[in-house]
């Protein structure tokens, strides 16, 4: 590519956020302008170590780039001493010192963002009874004397089966290690976690009843994770992270053809999550109070390949035709064979996968929302860099996968983030005047009654408002195209084509109009039209005109609107009271397969009974694909939406 | 300590061998001079690397001497060049570069010591009916299509079901990440290796029948392997090594307390024998034509304290009363999590442990020798540097533990050595004229029959031989006293005391006489008359005034001579007939264990029903201790030898 002397191309990531930069600004200098948060706290003075970004090294296809260290200037003293030698072997630098020099790919770490991605605190209250694969049970042993030298385990073993009627319980072997100290220090007292009343996992000293276990979501993008009290059932402390695998590739697909294309791939891609999942656990441990090796009990759910990659499996072939994973089924596995710590004689359950591309994540939202116990005829959408969509009743389950690319997670749309602070959530557009009326994240006040607003960029529940409304105050067509007689100062045309002014720049905190692009439009179109489609060819299949209900799901930092997203068109026509939104289903599944042990017995039953639909197998799949892009549809009728779409308009 | 100006303190480990040399001289024409084998290949020009030692670094309170780098000259750049800087940094030079500073403690590793430790090749042909933990079952796979997507771990668990009637088998995990590279090498054929019909712990592609696993008996001074044949049950290749656990500590008591002195000793000794173990196995896998990660099946047996330091278990309880064991049962446990480098799914399977001093190796000698399943009183002595005794028929059977010291080893011994070739091994001393014959491992001959002898030192079945033979000569007398008149060249009284030559310096590799010192006589005596003690002391717990049979066990490279031990005192009057000597019978219990599961079986029943006694508890052991460090005995009658004794002088 020919560039300008004085310019280069600077892409951060996991944002994707680019853009041409004088050469010789620093990174921090050049993430404001394009609208990146990193944080920094003192004034860019190169002390605070805050702003540690990493230079990404090799060639990037997707943007014909070169990255390496070269392409920003050398290292300073003031750095060397902010920086760890390990982390400045990493390639880390500091944001406000280093400057660039040529084309670059910069990652900004977990730590380095201002505001933390957002996943609903509270969670759904889950109707679900307590029945953990984990119990303690406290016990007081006889002490060793020269006359009765049983050993430690085997006098547990007997006060286990004596006290707590337990028969023919093993030990996992780190807990034997510990095993010892702990009965001495309680004075012969002590507790036992059993795990499914099979295995002692652990010995503590004393009486003990707190047991704490984790739920995790791993998304493509987005890794959500739920700590909670195993002996009361509560949720105590909720966080997420973004996958750090992102740096590797944006989607599944692309992640798969680095492990094929890099013979240390594979390993990469297993150590970025397992470092990733330690730093998150150890984060949920500190806001719970408690310490990782407190955690005994971990549950997984994720696609298909995420979860190969997390157990360390070649994804390749489930990469290609005719997909098939490594296991169908769920597994118990001891976390620390995958390097996670945690309570080291701790189990990890991952959820069953069922099929190629619809993985445990899936399957975490089946249980979660049991469609099979139903009469009525359920659409589920699980919305997230692949969009995964379940349709049955009791009588029968369809499955099909379809791949949206992350848009509706707010990536690779021009001001698109992560549902943190500052993201615009909500947007609605005067059909009259085309005044935008936001509405941004930790913030209640709409922006035309706060003074300061702070908008940083607009997440995934903003995106779904945004389309229709533009669509409904006639600032694009059908087909999502700009209208041409706009009048309106909010609508532009710039290098990048044509745009519409969101957020003023007095509204951010990032000094820069935030907008929605067509570009930005295209990619919400392709991504709703590909769910359309699907539910459509699974509605043929399974024999139905029209279903009963929609349940929306995903990791939205927000639920997302109901009405916007039938009128986005994401899903053939419901009546709108029938359509429920959910959040993350996924990890509700989870966390119900870890609160209760016959719901991981449900998920294995189920996942086999659910009946995959390949999409792209069918015919038809293009044609109706292409008529899902209009908005909401080129030739559905909505008749649950008539009083909600332009009067006349509607059919064609 | 004062020492010259000139001259400093060199030991070398393992071996124990020490003395005080000029300063300046390297530690390769030390070892020489004390009679320690280092490699050399180059003629000592620091070129081949064969001579590496490793200084070692603390204070020796034993040896009441500080050791570390600044007791030898500075590192060359020809050890820079010979060495990794690994090696460098932990500690390992040239013995034939550096020299001597000040006093010094030198480990000389297995690898560097000429010979290799001989433990009997052909093993002891053991009467087992092969019914081994693995069974390999190879199987036809349906292909994946579109149409049967199973994962590939249902199709595999479908085809054992299907072919092998195997059900409701389970999947290591680690199998699972190689489990679909396999499949489709062997072209939809693989083998499944399955543990005890219930676990898959490795898939390899296409048929494949043999399967091999490895016993390990754990000696607190040496180890030895044997790599069995699983699909024929033959032993494959034998293999010794130094215990690596030596160098913090000769017996398991000081290797307890340097656990508890050092903060990092646990960590430091599971290390160790760790380490040991994967270069015995891979060096057994090597000789036996396979890779390590072809050993899918490992069986070990040691004494409490090496079984609770290779598990990574605190001993500190098992080294004060009362004694108890972390646990006494058996034990399976994943290789890997000990960091074991074999098959990544194999287990180990620990045999129990009897009590706190009685530990696995026992119960190794206990179901391959079987007491239990006799009418006769069997007395079995198995001789390490513990001493362990067994008494019992098929009516009760009692246990006992006796620190004798390595002194049977070879340990502690001025010129004792590991029974490797060049170690004297069998000692006759004519009566009359005191002329000594002996054989050397590995030549047939005897020394004055043979040209070349090239004696090194003597191991245990010589110092077995040498005591006996002394006082039947008449050269030490019943307390073990050396004869004040004695007429022969090979009686001399040194600065260390009254010695006897053995070999002379021409009949030997090392250029120096290879005697036998009263302080060797000592050793002998203390460890001898500790078992013997014991097994009177058992014998009145078990009721019985004589044993019916003796079967001495011990890892030696040759079986002890009955009659030896017999004379020497080792154990109460036995018909020399009902003498057997068996060689490992640790070692064999230990692959018994592996090739027949029942054997397992039978080793955790027959652990719990041994009766400890803990002969320190019992008021006259101390007397009858010292009775018995004559020879053969203060008191006691020996009919049965009454023919070898001289003839009046037994009894007083």
């Amino acid at each position: 590519m020919a560039h300008d002397k004085g310019e280069a191309t600077v892409i951060f990531q996991p944002s994707g956020r680019r853009g041409r930069v004088e050469k010789g600004k620093n990174l921090k200098e050049i993430s404001v302008g394009l609208g990146v948060d990193i944080e920094g706290l003192c004034g860019e003075q190169g002390v605070c170590g805050k702003c540690k970004v990493r230079v990404e090294q090799g060639f990037f296809e997707k943007y014909g780039i070169q990255s390496g260290p070269e392409a920003l200037s050398p290292l300073t003293d003031t750095e060397r001493e902010a920086l760890t030698a390990r982390e400045c072997e990493q390639g880390f630098r500091l944001a406000c010192v280093a400057q660039v020099l040529g084309d670059v790919v910069v990652f900004v770490p977990e730590e380095s963002r201002l505001g933390k991605q957002v996943v609903r605190k509270a969670g759904r209250k889950l109707d679900i009874a307590l029945d953990p694969a984990l119990r303690k049970y406290t016990v007081e042993l006889p002490k060793a004397t020269l006359e009765d030298t049983l050993g430690d385990w085997e006098r547990l073993q007997a006060a286990l089966r004596k006290t707590h009627g337990l028969d023919g319980v093993t030990i996992d072997y780190t807990a034997l290690t510990s095993l010892q100290g702990a009965i001495r220090e309680g004075d012969w007292r002590a507790t036992a976690t059993v795990w499914r009343d099979r295995e002692v996992i652990r010995v503590t000293p004393g009486g003990e009843e707190k047991a704490y276990g984790v739920a995790v979501d791993i998304g493509t993008t987005t890794v959500a994770a739920y700590l909670c009290d195993l002996s009361t059932g509560e949720l105590t402390v909720t966080s997420s992270a973004m996958n750090p695998q992102v740096s590797y590739g944006e989607d599944v697909m692309s992640r798969i053809s680095y492990t094929l294309t890099n013979p240390e791939g594979l390993a990469q891609l297993n150590r970025a999550i397992i470092q990733g999942l330690n730093s998150l656990l150890e984060e949920l441990a500190g806001e719970g109070g408690i310490r990782a090796e407190d955690i005994e009990d971990l549950v997984v759910v994720g696609n298909t390949c995420m979860h190969h990659l997390l157990l360390g499996i070649d994804p390749r072939y489930i990469g290609k035709a005719p997909f098939p994973p490594a296991l169908h089924h769920s597994i118990d596995l001891k976390a620390r064979d995958l390097g996670l710590k945690i309570c080291p004689g701790a189990y990890l359950h991952v959820l069953p996968i069922e099929a190629g591309f619809v993985g445990a994540d899936n399957v975490g939202v089946l249980i979660a929302e049991t469609p099979y116990e139903e009469e009525q005829v359920r659409l589920i959408i699980d919305i997230g860099t692949n969009g995964e969509l379940i349709l049955g009743n009791r009588e029968k389950l369809v499955s099909s996968s379809c791949a949206t690319g992350p848009a509706f997670e707010g990536a690779e749309i021009k001001y698109g983030m992560r549902a943190a602070p500052g993201a615009i959530e909500k947007i609605v557009i005067d059909r009259e005047t085309k005044e935008v009326r936001f509405r941004v994240i930790d913030n209640e006040a709409w922006n035309d009654e706060a003074d300061h607003i702070g908008a940083k960029g607009i997440c995934g529940s903003g995106i779904i408002d945004a389309v229709p409304q533009l669509f409904l105050a006639g600032i694009i067509d059908r087909t999502g195209r700009f209208s041409k007689d706009l009048d309106t100062p909010r609508y532009r045309v710039t290098e990048e084509g044509p745009a519409f002014v969101i957020a003023w720049a007095r509204e951010t905190s990032i000094g820069q109009d935030i907008v929605i692009t067509q570009d930005d439009i295209r990619a919400i179109q392709l991504a709703k039209g590909a769910m359309y489609a699907g539910a459509v060819i699974m509605m043929r299949a399974f024999g139905v005109e029209r279903v009963d209900e929609v349940i929306l799901a995903g990791a939205f930092g927000s639920y997302i609107d109901r009405e916007s997203a039938a009128l986005l068109g994401l899903f053939p026509d419901c009546p709108l009271e029938k359509i429920r939104s959910v959040g993350n289903a996924a990890g509700d599944g989870a966390r119900m397969a870890l609160l209760n042990v016959g719901k991981r017995a449900e998920a294995d039953e189920w996942a086999r009974q659910v009946e995959y639909l390949e999409l792209t197998l069918e015919a038809d799949f293009e044609k109706r694909f292409t008529q899902a892009m209009w908005i909401p549809h080129m030739k559905d009728k909505f008749p649950s939406l008539e009083h909600l779409l332009p009067g006349k308009g509607r059919g064609k």
